[in-house]
This record gives C-alpha cells, structure tokens and sequence, in this order.
C-alpha cells in the first residue's frame, strides 16, 4: 500500500513538473468595456477548467482593436503557456481579430473548404441564405488549425507557437461554451496532459458551516493520496464539496476515488444531499423524483422566480405541476383560499398567509407538495414591522409544514433572489424529513 | 448661432484635452478566477460610467495575491491614469488587500474612528454583535482618504498619488454599485470634470433595425453640436438610443438636450416606445399603466419567467395581478380552461393553445390583459413536427390577440430567455395598438 501511495505521489509530482497548467482568458469585444453586454464566458471557462486542474493566471477584457489584441496577447503568454481568447469574430468583426492573429502567429488570411461547408451547412439548419458576410467566415489564418463550430458560423482556431497554445472562440456564449466542453477542454488534455487521466466525485452539503465542515475533515483530508485533493465551493445554505484525482494509473485512480467518494459520504452522513454537482432546484427536483412526489409554488414576492428556477432544470415536468403567483390579494383570497380576515389580521406577509398559500397551492393543483413566499421586495411597500426585506415562507408535504421569516438586506433583485434561494432550502429542509 | 456651436466646439475641445476620461478595472478574488462566482462587478462599472464619457481601457481580474495585486495595478497606471478595484477586501481577505495598497501607496494600516462607527452601526442595523473580523474593517492605509460604506462593513478606499486615483471598493456587488453610484462617480466627476455638465437624454426604439434607424439618423447626427454625441445600444428587438451631452455651459447644454431630443422623438415617431431606460418589462409595465390596464401570465415553457421579469420592476403590483405557471397539461384544462380536444387535435404546442391559455387567464384572474407561452424548452421533449426550441406565445387585451410561433436555437436556458424576452415584445405590440 505504500508503495503504491509513493509511486502515486511521484507520478503526481511529475505531473505538475511536465506539465504546464497555467493559463489566460482574454475575452474581446467593445460591448463589455462600454458595460453594454455582461461577460459570462470568462466565468464559464474557468468554472470548466478549473476541475481538471487548469489554474487561470489572469483574465482581461480588450476592445476590438487590433493593438489592443495583439499586446493582451504578448502579455498573457507572460503570464501562461496556454491563452483561451473568446469573441471579436463574426461578420462585422472578423476584419480586426483574424489578420492580428496572422501578424502574432504569422501566415495570411486563406479560404478554407471544410470551413466553408460547415458554414453552409449551419446556415442551411437556421433556414437562412448564405451571404458575403457569413461567406467570409471561411477565410482564416493559414498558421491556425480550425476546430469546426458545431454551434455557429464563427470557426475556433488553434495555434501553436514555441510550445505555446491560443485557441480563438467565438464570442457568442453558448457556442463557446459548448465547444469548450465538446473539444477545446478535451484537445487541452491531450495536448498537455498526454495519458493523465482525471476523476471528479461531488458531493453537495448541508446543514453544516464551512468551518465547521473544514474541522471535521481536517485529518481525513491530509491523509489523502497525492494527486487527490478536496475543494470547498461554499454556496448560500449549501457547501459544493469536489473530490478531484490526477494520474496516469487509470485503475489505480478510478479505485481510490471510488473508495474515498464512499468515505466522504459516509462520514458526512445525513448532511449530504447529492452527489453530483447540481443546483439547489436540482437537488429539490431529484428528491421529489426519487420519492414520487409532486410540486407546485404559491409565489407572492418571489413573483414566479422559484417555479423559473425549478423549471429551469431539464426534466423538472416530471414532478413540477404549476405555480400560481398572486401578486394581487385578490388571487391569494379567491384561487388559493387564504382567509380575507387571517390577512386583515396577522397581514399579507405572514406565518399564517404563507402556510395557507402552500396549502391552497397544494388542493387547487392536486400537488403533494407545494412551497409558498409572502414578502416585501422594496423598495416600497415597506413599513415599521415589516420592512422592505421581510420575507415569510412555507414549504408543505403531505400534512407537514415548515415555515420560517427572513430579513433580506439590499436591493429589490436581491431581495427576490435570496427568498428563492431561502424558499428552496426550506423545502429541502422539508424534503428530508419525509 | 453659429458662434455659440463654435464656442461650444471649443470647450468640448478643451475638455477632452484637460481631462483624462479612460479608467481601467481590476476584479480581485480567486473565487472569479475558479469560476466560482460570475463576477458582475466591471459589468455595472463599466455600464454606469459609460454615459459619463468615461472608456474602461482595461478589465482585468487577478488572485487574492499581494503580488499579483501590485503588479496588476502597476499595469493599469500604464493605461490610464484612473483605476477602480473590486475585491479583496472583507473580514477573511483584509491582510492581503489593505498592506499590498500600503505598499503601493506608502502609509500604514492605521485605526480610523469614522470607519469604525460606521462598522459599528451597519452590524447594529442586521441584529448583529461586532466580533474581531468586523472590527478589524476599520483599519485602513493611513495614505488613503475613507468614504463610508453606506451598505456594508468594507470601506472604500480614494488613495491619490502623482495625479493618479485608485478606488478601491467592497467586492459585494450591491454594496460596491450602490456606492459608486452615490459616491464614487460623482467624486471621479468633481474630481476629473471640474465645471463640466453632462446630461442624458434615452429613447427606446422599436419596429425598426439598427442599419435603417443609422440611415435614418445619418445626417441628423452629423449636424449634432460638439460636445453632444448619440449611441446605438441595440438590445433584442429594441434598440436604446442615448444622448450625452458634455459643456461648461449648464443652460446651453440643458436647451440644446431638450430640443435634440424632442427633434429626435418627433423623427422617430411611432417607433418610440419610452423615453427613459428601462427594461423591456419595465416599458411593457408602464403602457399598462398609463392606460390603466391589468395584466396576467400564463406560462408553460417560460416557467414563471415572464412573471419574474415583470415583477423585477418596482411598482409592478400597480398593474401585475398574478400567473398561473401550467406546467402540467391538467393546469392548462382546469385552471385556465383550454380545450382538451383542441390539445388533442392541435397539439400542446400550438397556436390554439396559447390563445386558449392567455383568454383563460383573463378571466380567471379578472384582468385586462395576458401573455401566454407554450413551447419545447428542451433538451428533450421534441419532435419532427415541434424541435426543441418551438415556442407558440400569445397576447390578448380586451378583445384584441396577438400570437407568433418563434424557433429559439440554443440550449434550455436560452431558449427560455429568449422566448421571455419575445413574449414581452408581443405585448408591447398589442399594447402599442389598444
């Protein structure tokens, strides 16, 4: 067993010796420098790489300028071996980034056929005509390798240049990202990582603070293998816990993993909730599943946004019925059957209306479970006890019922989010009761 | 007449020289660089001071690294002379941030009195006790002048060096637009804009593309005046034309922006749909209430998302009275009453349907007006005859419908979004003729 953990260790350490695992983002486009478009693809590369131990160094955002291109280049492979750039191409664009990548890389702008196809063929799925415009996007630099966008017009480009690699991708977010994941992220591996395999095991937490969490694994956690380490992705009410495994020892790896996934597991207990990466709605959507249970939402303050989370997830009809938002009195009196006078009473946002909102949601769906939310979103409508923030939430299943107030601080959207992540974790709270 | 544009040339002239209006942005935060969290921080930076004619040159995110924080603010004083952080500070992350500016600035870390009042009431105000994290906040680099965080217990940090300003501001997003809004741009304007007055005037533009409004507007816009200058800020199906006008002379300016931008209405005609920026959920909301009208959801793919978008606005609850979410075809049939022969025959999926769905809605909820939604959000679901991504939408006031069917490449999540943001524009377009 020894000789097992030091060979691992040494393998490991070649590992991180070999190979080059820093790298860059560099994301175009005058859009994000005026704050006209919100960059997302920087989140999204390092949230996907970062797993496979890829470690950005630096991110930067420049304006379509050729200059600008060019020296966020020259700068970033100070930084890394490895540049991920996303944007600056498509139609109107292409002028500027493509003939700066033939002036870094050198080469000439060339017309190339399979390009050219896929072009067509993209084109041809959106039932739309090929003009100058889309035609274009078939000429790249002859120093490139084209990896083919099976998404959109705009073609990645992979250079090479002194060991180093950039790899051009459109700036459009979900083709990039779905290339990214598809080939760009698996050709990196090969590239860099030639015969290294990598395991992920997740597990989702709850009921546990962090530094809590962190204690109870401390010694577990130094005795890991080397080439295995643990990753803490704190969340609000829930800690993403994210096992990683590097080697070349593809049997030796898929075991220990498998082994210490178990251990994680049973040493944490009742307080894991899943075990793969998902979001809060996810995790509710599974446990629903899992015990065949159907779910509605009553929504005042949330306004829809908790059945839009739940929703969100693929496959969420197998369990999610509908959702009714009353907004207005009028609807929590007449379709949920909240009492006039528990309103006129205890108020609109309270214990009472909550609980008899996730009730009335429950009978007038036939769901067996329901969550509700009455609360003050601001920035109006606030008074001395109950201020903007107040939040009043039930989640139900079957006869038993869980509710609880929350005081939210900040703005109208964080109000409305925080509730639905509260209202979420009530009901999980709920979930694993029954 | 033509003295006063040529006086006006003049300043503008002198503005651009006196004043150095590029900025640069670093985001500190090892959790951006995982891709843990989405930063949104140079986003609103950036779309907030825009308008003000200041140009972000520069957007870079680094790690909680005091070297890595030196060098990249170094590297931002090469490209201008302004630079705001975001990050970095707060009880876990202060001794990296507050002595690697030390070492920047000069000074020490040193008590501020101020600092720690205002640290003391913001914990008051959550119900909180001080522990020595918070208290630690009102340490701050002797070389730098506080402004007092107004949201939370970070400081804000104005440090002035050879004609240079850094800012450095808390990483939670609230806290750090709500004071660069109130505090930060205005004291950048006094600062680097002595004298000068900015004004603003928005249109929001529908029914007509970019290209054929730019052709429009072509010689109108080189007419303008110096010191006044018009944007194209296309959004989906809406375009946001702004205009910003900079002078040393308030009453000019102020005339001159009033009669451009009645000059620019009366062009435009009916292709205006609000003369403020807003969201589309936002100008759908004000039509509704200007005309005194009330309005219901009724969603199937977009989940609650509509309502969501609508009840984002403040003020909704004057004209949004609530949704029903019918996800499950038995919500459709019970709840809103569509047909069940008619689901039968033309299938869920259907104009028929989402007629049916907004008409139903209608009546149940007792409003004036609906928008309905059904479709295939994917990524399973579809068929030959409805792919994923078919999206059938209604809209109904009164009498009057409105429907569409709209093919949304993409993934889940985009298709949703999308068919969202279509489903408000349908609206707006029955709203523009009731």
């Amino acid at each position: 067993m020894h000789m097992v953990l030091f060979v691992a260790a040494i393998i490991y350490i070649l590992i991180l010796i070999l190979y080059e695992l820093d790298y860059s983002i560099i994301v175009v486009g005058d859009e994000i420098l005026i704050g006209q478009v919100q960059d997302t693809n920087s989140g999204y590369i390092a949230r996907h790489l970062t797993p496979y131990g890829w470690q950005a160094v630096n991110i930067r955002a420049v304006a379509d300028d050729g200059q600008a291109i060019f020296d966020a280049i020259d700068e970033a492979f100070v930084h890394s071996n490895v540049v991920l750039m996303t944007g600056g191409l498509g139609p109107t664009k292409d002028d500027i980034t493509k003939p700066t990548l033939c002036r870094y890389f050198g080469g000439e702008l060339v017309y190339d056929q399979a390009t050219a196809r896929n072009v067509e063929s993209i084109v041809a799925g959106r039932h739309l005509k090929l003009n100058d415009y889309t035609r274009a996007q078939a000429m790249v630099p002859s120093s490139c390798r084209v990896i083919q966008n099976q998404c959109g017009t705009a073609p990645l480009m992979w250079f090479e240049h002194d060991g180093k690699v950039l790899v051009s991708m459109p700036g459009v977010p979900y083709e990039a990202e779905t290339m990214l994941v598809r080939e760009v992220i698996p050709q990196l591996m090969a590239h860099f990582c030639d015969n290294v395999d990598i395991e992920f095991r997740h597990l989702m937490v709850v009921g546990i603070i962090e530094s809590a969490l962190a204690m109870e694994l401390d010694e577990w956690e130094r005795k890991l293998p080397e080439g295995i380490h643990l990753a803490y992705l704190p969340q609000p009410g829930i800690i993403h816990l994210r096992l990683t495994g590097l080697s070349t020892d593809r049997e030796w790896l898929k075991s220990e993993m498998d082994r210490l996934g178990l251990e994680l597991r049973e040493r944490l207990g009742d307080h894991v909730v899943a075990d793969e990466d998902l979001p809060l709605a996810g995790i509710v959507g599974n446990m629903l599943r899992d015990k065949g249970l159907t779910l509605a939402t009553a929504e005042s303050c949330t306004g829809g946004n908790i059945a839009h989370e739940i929703t969100a997830i693929a496959g969420s009809s197998e369990y999610f019925i509908g959702s009714v938002v009353s907004y207005h009195r009028r609807v929590k009196e007449q379709q949920l059957g909240v009492s006039a006078s528990d309103i006129d009473h205890y108020g609109v946002v309270s214990q009472s209306v909550a609980e008899q909102m996730a009730a009335g949601v429950c009978r007038l769906l036939g769901t067996d479970c329901a969550v509700a939310t009455t609360g003050v979103a601001g920035p109006g409508g606030g008074s001395v006890d109950t201020p903007v923030g107040t939040v009043w939430m039930a989640a139900r299943c079957g006869n038993k019922v869980l509710s609880q107030c929350k005081h939210i601080p900040g703005h109208r959207q964080r109000v409305i989010a925080r509730a639905t992540n509260e209202a979420l974790l009530l009901l999980l709270s709920l979930l694993r009761q029954v």
